[in-house]
């Protein structure tokens, strides 16, 4: 680090996102390829179509590929007295295609709004981002998948409002969370498949573009009269076409309009990246529930270690998906106000989903590369799970015991006996079926044996076992095409 | 109103949604309507399987539809001690049956844990509100569809960064709208269609259920020794098969896992919900800039009286719904947020959706209603889209002149003499074209009418007939499973 | 609940609030009545300088007595199509006082906007109810206090990052909750005392106002002369006066300018809520742990009964005050929002205000009210602090052991010795310091009582003692003007 | 901007704050500064208190000059497994010192948690970045003050809900957006003032620090009997003197109890940037929509050039600083989110607070430095606001009519009589005044001079000049404290 780049984030406050992969693919230097990658595309897709001579298009790619040029530092000092980084790059772009082929510099953003440009690049960048985080959340699933297996009759405490409820498995418990980790990769998949160009021009008509017919040359002049009708069917649809080549040359989807103003494909990023932060965030907040010192039954392998106690290592991989949870949902937010945008392309609105995007999808990239580690190393202690399921001596299965008494009692009489020894248990520290046994009422209805059986943790799974089984038949959808 | 209910939101505060059908939808009544309907549907399913008599599912059906008796303010104010109101809920409607039918008493709620009947009563006022939203959304579309072909020529500034850039036409503004508000419909319309009941039980194992053979007694006692293997797979699956009875009983969807803790549908919600509000916010923003006392070029019927001027109209519907696109973005993050919900039911993430998703839903709800209402009875005023275009005197059409004029004397010359004459026109008060004729270098290449005709600001509107009818093509795909 | 009021919210998703007395001073109702208080304050003030009748300011009053009249509901419907409640009040109040006494209607409402009324009432409203907030505060904090100072030597485990770390004592953390509900109840008080009355007429300049002398005539008719000079000094302190007399007529305080769109107040409202749900949100967060089944050291006084689970007691009310602490930063996030309020009244930023505000008051004021009674009746059980304090059999103090030991041996060696002794103490789950005394460099070094002594828990509580006596040492500034 | 730090955030997405000094003082390489001077000032408290020879302090002191070393990128790397940047930081010091002055490595962080290091680093970051930004705010006032003053009498139209109301003066406008910036900055300069160091140890309780007497040698060692009574009083003392020297040390304030999980600081932060990101959005939205191409009343200085429209100048500094008002409330948000914080160290409440808070920081840095910028290059059109102002005929003063003809016609008449003349004048396109004189009840009792004068628009102020004097009168309360 040198002094010119104080003013930097490398990722020093955000280690849940530092040196993973989705940081560099969203990182300034990304972006910056991304715009150039979209003014290549542009003046291709207008070569293509006629509109731009081959050897423009040629040119431009060849100025771009240079980037020592085009330092991303530079173009943030120079993006605000005009408010946004296209207008620097076009005129360094412009620049170096005047250099090497000086007829070509006119080709340069021809027609082009900077948000076409910047809209185009964040899709792009997006679409790798999202490329990499549905990579993690494979790996997260398979692993999660293979941990329910193993555990689908793992019987472990089940937790409700913080207290023990009634038992459960590990293996629904994992189930769920590769549940919920499918259903962010559903979203994540389904947003990245969509994700389109902009191409619009100054206000979004494709003017500046339909004015070239396949000549090259301005197209229309006939029309150019006061009064006369609107451009041709024919070189309007010519735009439209346009905006075609130009997905095709990006590998991304064609809009119907442009979106300059319509920021659906920002507010889908948003609500899908909260999403995944949460899911995330769900099999974080139980891994640190059960990592607790007094609960021991997960750990994490490799945990972090104290600054301060030798002793201790700390669940941090855990941590750091927890803190993300906690972010993304507000820069969400500020992506679902920014659908608020009035005009053509809006003074403000537009601007603020710059970072807000940007942080969101390395956030959630950190949390999905943190959480693959932690899955993958998820270190489980069934005996933990099982010292801690007898910690109440029998007194989770009061439901089946109630159930079960109600039919030879009644559900009323049922319930008082439970709750009288199970009161006698816990006072005395006694096992719940020997304190039901001091109940003459129980004692004539039902064997010690049968008691002891009843309020045996381990033999009231429930469905647990075949609600793991239907939740592993869901197939990891995930495809070549999210291959980043 | 009586002094009884001091205490009572009744909508002084929210007047987007007040006297709105998705706020009858979402008040706390139809919400106690909810919860007895998933207690009834939870008997009849019950029933259905043999694990209740049919006489009990009639006794809790006729108790619940007695609803005097279940007030939603005693219902709240029992709700505190146990955190929510399903459990004073559940005794209310236990003693009304034990009145009538008392052996059937037993039935209600049985094996149920009060997070399945309030997700479940959720859903079915989620999906009934959602059908209504809908239908709004409808609505809207259908106007600014009409709106959109009736204006699909109509000429009008094209702003960005609040200054005129090139012209547009408002018939690709009006389709823009519709196109964002059918982006809206089909969220909704997916998380709508997937909107699951909710039954796990205790702790989501569905254990007091499986508990339950065909004969209405409890099954697997041959199971039940110290030991033994976990409850049987026959018994497991009709765990499962009551969740899809449940479901059938009451219209939802069967999820594959108990959610108590896996929030996929209510952050589904929350994100649908806050991308309409910011859909509809769109079209406010919009017709509050175009309705200002200077630019005048929309205005709503029946716009809002003030109290203090009498000449005044406010555009009082798109003040309400842009006042709604501000709150539900933070509304969703609450929900986002509560995805990382710890344990089998967790203390206090669960608690956190209620209010808020409620909110969401009749803040949406009534902000669809004012927008139909809006889009319906919109004003529109050509003349002044004209004037306004003419503002400038040619200069919204500078961006023409220069590729016109980059023909014919290169595009550094052609910038620089545009520049030069808008400077001019600006200066002496001149028409753009006037300016230009003063250019030696200009007046040479270019005739007088050639130079009228390219700074027509109505003879540039590029793709924008085409655009509109690309997006007018997309059908508003409204089927008749979204019929309230 | 009749039929009428279906659509109503009272209180059933939000049980933090049901029944308290925030919900009361934050109802439709509380509203109305803070409404019709501020139009009858604002013809009183006017009297007061003889800018009306003082018949009028009592009839006005008169008038506004007869609630039976001015229902929330109507008022809700009504304010649809103008956007807010004030407009249909204005109707209602001016029509009751025509009624008995009409040359005083003239004198309803005179020279004021909507908003000046609306905003009046709201920090009426917001005044009472961060009294009664303050007073719930006061009781945690003296709860607290006595439990910190009982406590202040009970030793616990200190834990951070779910582990345990070094000892500390409960009355450490008793204290810290209390410095947290004091630093809450600091901020909502001097928001409290500086919450100004709104008065500026139509657009903030007091013109219907200054429109008006001594006389109650209109004043300064010599100075209506087209090019004339403005409206005399004399005549704008006029205006300045009245908003004085308001101030003082309604008890808040008087603003320097007109706040309809600067809004300072809504905003601090928004930023001490937001505070105070976090501050007793801390205290849940520690309780709902602390009670966890494997934990122990909490529970709640009369905890929430389960519906399913006869045996469970739920920490209730620390559920309530955690969830609550999710919501309000989102509503404040929508009061910070609505600062960048354009104009002189804004479209829709204002509007946002209003339910946001008042859901955070309740949700607050709930939270208050449970957490008073939460501190009160917080059950302490040391024994279980202390069993786990053992849990790691003296590993918690490894840290003290380091630094011991690093004094005999260097820190090198030390750390080496204890991280190695406290791996064969977790294998053979024997005592830390027997583990230790196996290192003959460290039995060399240190006798078998000095290592049980530097391996006793209870005996590192640091500067536990006199940081809680400093703590406590700060007073609980409340004082009579607080009082509700 | 090499291959190395492709993934480092530089600014191009957030040019609000590209090159401004704020971003320079919360860089990355700002908190690495800020890091090391808080280790150093540790270890100089410590010496001070005879815990540490002063030897130690220089030794660490001249290991932390060496900032080649501390790479933030490095460290940035190294914090993922531990979960925070300390750690490796601690690390990479301890070599250092331990090069040179092997002997005092050992008093490196010594007592102290990661904690405590990256907590004063952030409120030593956050008091420069504050500094920085109090200066800027400071800069407005003084240009808004100037602005205020010279428009005290400039009459424009008042707005509220997008229309013309009744006439205001720019000079109150101004005066409304000083008051809100000195609002802001009082804000800020209350949360600077308190900003604190932290020093607990691994749980707060300062017990590794009282381990140490005044002789450098661990203390208390009489008392470390198994069973004894806790460290004495008097030891206890010394942690607390310690955290006293270490706040003297830094320049920072000395807290009551350690803050590891009672986050006033860093939420009162988030609060006051908040409020100041809003008060700047006011100024930035206003300025917005007065620069629109049909208002034409305000416009930047030297505002942004278009990418593709050469005649077009953009409010580009209000955009960015719009953008920035966007953002922050979410920020804060996150922030008082983080209050619930679990235990003496929470696992990830914490850790999500740096990245928003810096964001926050340095977002609201540059729109300061923007808004700065702007309110000090403002161009005011008076004409343009006079051309608006008679834009509806004088129907602006319709209020003022209404209540001049109330006196003479009843007010029911004088509201008849005004609205019909209204419609007539906007029909015919004829003057207010002329409209009235057609009304023969008008006519009889006001003269035509009259009705031109009660028309103009200039001639109805109301307080608006004394109300800027006062406004103006609340002094800059900037004092050399708040120097950066």
């Amino acid at each position: 680090m040198t002094s010119d780049d104080a003013f930097a984030d490398t990722g020093l406050l955000s280690p849940v996102r530092a040196g993973t992969a989705v940081e560099e693919a969203t990182g300034d230097a990304a972006y910056v390829r991304a715009l150039l990658d979209a003014e290549v595309a542009l003046v291709r897709a207008q070569a293509l179509l006629g509109h731009a001579p081959d050897g423009a298009a040629e040119a431009v790619a060849s100025a771009a590929a240079g980037t020592a040029r085009f330092g991303a530092r530079s173009l943030a000092l120079r993006a605000r007295s005009g408010g946004n980084p296209v207008i620097p790059l076009v005129a360094d772009l412009t620049a170096a295609v005047a250099e090497e082929t000086p007829e070509a510099a006119a080709h340069v953003h021809r027609g082009a709004t900077s948000q076409d440009i910047l809209d185009t690049a964040t899709m792009l960048v997006a679409s790798e981002a999202l490329g990499l985080i549905l990579a993690d959340l494979h790996r997260i699933a398979t692993a999660l998948g293979r941990t329910a297996a193993e555990h689908r009759d793992t019987p472990m405490a089940g937790r409700t409002l913080t207290q023990h409820a009634v038992p459960t498995t590990f293996g629904l418990k994992a189930a769920g969370w590769r549940s919920l980790v499918l259903d962010a990769a559903d979203r994540l998949t389904a947003v990245r498949s969509t994700l389109p160009v902009q191409l619009g021009g100054a206000a979004g008509t494709l003017a500046a573009f339909t004015a070239f017919g396949h000549s090259g040359k301005p197209a229309g002049d006939a029309d150019v009269r006061p009064g006369a009708p609107a451009t041709g069917d024919a070189a309007q649809d010519s735009g439209v076409r346009l905006v075609e080549a130009y997905a095709a040359a990006t590998g991304l989807a064609a809009p119907v309009l442009p979106w300059h103003s319509l920021r659906t494909p920002v507010a889908d990023l948003g609500g899908a990246l909260a999403f995944t932060s949460g899911a995330l965030g769900k099999l974080a907040a139980d891994v640190l529930l059960l990592s607790r010192t007094e609960i021991g039954e997960l750990s994490e392998s490799g945990g972090g270690a104290s600054s301060a106690m030798p002793h201790k290592t700390n669940p941090a991989r855990a941590v750091l998906v927890a803190a993300a949870a906690r972010q993304v949902p507000a820069l969400a937010g500020i992506l679902y106000g920014s659908l608020a945008a009035e005009d053509e392309r809006p003074p403000g609105a537009w601007h603020a989903e710059w970072q807000p995007l940007r942080e969101a999808l390395r956030t959630v990239g950190g949390a999905a590369d943190a959480s693959a580690a932690l899955a993958e190393g998820l270190c489980v202690h069934p005996r933990r799970m099982r010292e801690n399921l007898d910690l109440t001596g029998g007194l989770i299965v009061s439901e089946r015991l109630v159930t079960a008494l109600s039919e030879l009692i009644g559900r009323a009489g049922a319930r008082t006996a439970v709750t009288a020894a199970a009161g006698r248990a816990v006072r005395d520290g006694t096992e719940l079926h020997a304190a039901l046994r001091q109940d003459p009422e129980v004692a004539d209805v039902m064997s010690e044996e049968r008691l002891r059986a009843l309020t045996d943790p381990a033999g009231y799974p429930g469905s647990a076992g075949v609600l793991v089984d239907r939740a592993l038949h869901r197939p990891d959808t995930r495809t070549e095409a999210d291959t980043p």
